[in-house]
């Protein structure tokens, strides 16, 4: 249910031209951005229905469902759009690491410029 | 300076089959995540080099340094890229609304699933 109570119909939404929006993926425990990636509308209805974070793989041309191999699954915790549709927030639960390096973020230790002035 | 204290080229990112890379950009104060916009490697320049946000407006097709009209600017703290080039984060301190709505984020009250439960 949207704020004003009604289904959201993830067709609304502004897909790029091979189909798919950003997602960026947030820390609910402490704001931490942790990662973004991209979903198709399928991906968006199963992350919904399922409450698990599913993406559209654009190297492997395939779903995943974040966690099903790595066990580092992200649950949920709300989705909101942006104001021209075309990138979605989603607040998680994070289990373990959302890197696959290991690092809780993927923006850890990888600063380009500024932070130590 | 990057962390390992040599300066950053960012032409080593990976930017899209259009030039374009996308920038989350995070208020500093508290962590909200406040909208995405993208950038060329030259927008990526004037924000190091100024201290300022500057995006590629993909719809006029030109530089748009965030605040020059609005007055809502944005100044740098702290740029990183993610684990494989691709993608932004930036810490900013906000002046005003991030959103041309006048809402402080761009995703302020445009829930799509959760947070009701």
């Amino acid at each position: 249910m949207t704020e004003n109570g009604t289904e959201f119909d993830p067709a609304t939404l502004k897909f790029n031209s091979d189909g798919l929006i950003p997602a960026i993926i947030q820390d609910v425990a402490n704001g931490q951005v942790l990662m973004l990636a991209w979903m198709n509308e399928e991906a968006l209805r199963r992350t919904i229905r399922e409450g698990r974070v599913t993406f559209w793989s654009r190297s492997r041309q395939e779903y995943w469902r974040k966690g099903d191999t790595s066990g580092h699954k992200q649950f949920v915790r709300e989705i909101s759009h942006d104001c021209d549709s075309d990138t979605l927030l989603i607040q998680v639960e994070q289990v373990g690491a959302a890197c696959h390096t290991g690092e809780r973020s993927c923006f850890d230790g990888r600063r380009i410029a500024g932070g130590d002035a």
